[in-house]
């Protein structure tokens, strides 16, 4: 499974492509950071950061993108850039057909450390060690870029299981209402 | 001036063109509203929402577009799908070329009542006078949208003379720094 992470934001936007499955050893395929310049209006910033997604979906053909879910208590000054920002990263992954999931900040922190409260420090060590890097990936929004992706291909697993479940249970009803009418 | 605005939701996006200067008689050359379903993933319904202001944008290339300014401070449920909405109608615009413009709803109400406190039913009570409808445009976001383009109108002489003030500022400081090198 390849996955682009986005944590999503007007200024920097961190994105990541890693690529593998849950249990076994993972790869990064690219890691970087669209920016785009503070004194430009936003509508501007917004074209900036679809070009620079545009640009890592054509380069790395991911078959999912996960963005980290914002939310709108968080700090009232930035979380506006950081909504538009997200949208513009779903909607450009919605145009191609790819699947988008979002996954919260303490889910990833969850995922990659054990703890959903993990600081940067930590989550930036181990998706340094999870992805065999020489050195935590620079700036922040980068490294927390992998820990989205490497969240979502170890909770993929579950989230299938779970679809598959209810698919399951689906089914079994249906043939239990078909049983009833017959 | 041909203006159009957009009253941002994920739910209805309020859309209306208006074309006229300040100080003579308006003119509605369009209302509706972009709606998407409620039951579709984020990612879906923003490539909704940009598909319909695309289609505005063919149909009446407005010189300008006007979008309500949202703050994060308002309704924390809403606000999220209103700022992706907004993020969506920016980028739709600038990727054109055409200049957005950002007005708070209290200068909206303002503009068209007279009071930034007015409630819905005096806002649409103006538009359907200053446009001379037959009602109120229905739902409230069409009204709401035809407003913002008003508002654009009746602020961009003010905003204009503004510019030419800084410009003509500019120009004499320049010639000054001159005068003074020569």
């Amino acid at each position: 499974m390849r996955v682009l992470g986005v944590d999503p934001g007007l200024t920097r936007c961190g994105v990541g492509v890693v690529e593998g499955v849950a249990g076994r050893p993972l790869t990064m395929l690219g890691v970087g950071v669209v920016r785009t310049p503070a004194d430009a209006d936003t509508g501007h910033r917004l074209v900036a950061v679809e070009r620079g997604i545009e640009e890592w979906l054509d380069t790395h053909r991911p078959e999912v993108v996960a963005v980290e879910r914002v939310f709108s208590q968080h700090n009232v000054r930035t979380v506006m850039g950081t909504a538009q920002a997200s949208a513009v990263a779903m909607l450009c992954a919605s145009r191609r057909g790819i699947p988008v999931v979002l996954h919260t900040p303490s889910e990833v922190k969850a995922a990659v450390t054990g703890s959903g409260r993990a600081d940067k420090a930590q989550v930036g060590a181990m998706v340094t060690r999870l992805l065999r890097l020489d050195a935590p990936p620079k700036p922040a929004d980068a490294a927390d870029a992998l820990a989205l992706a490497i969240c979502h291909i170890w909770r993929a697993p579950a989230q299938n299981r779970l679809q598959q479940a209810v698919a399951a249970h689906r089914a079994h009803h249906a043939r239990a209402m078909k049983g009833r009418t017959a």
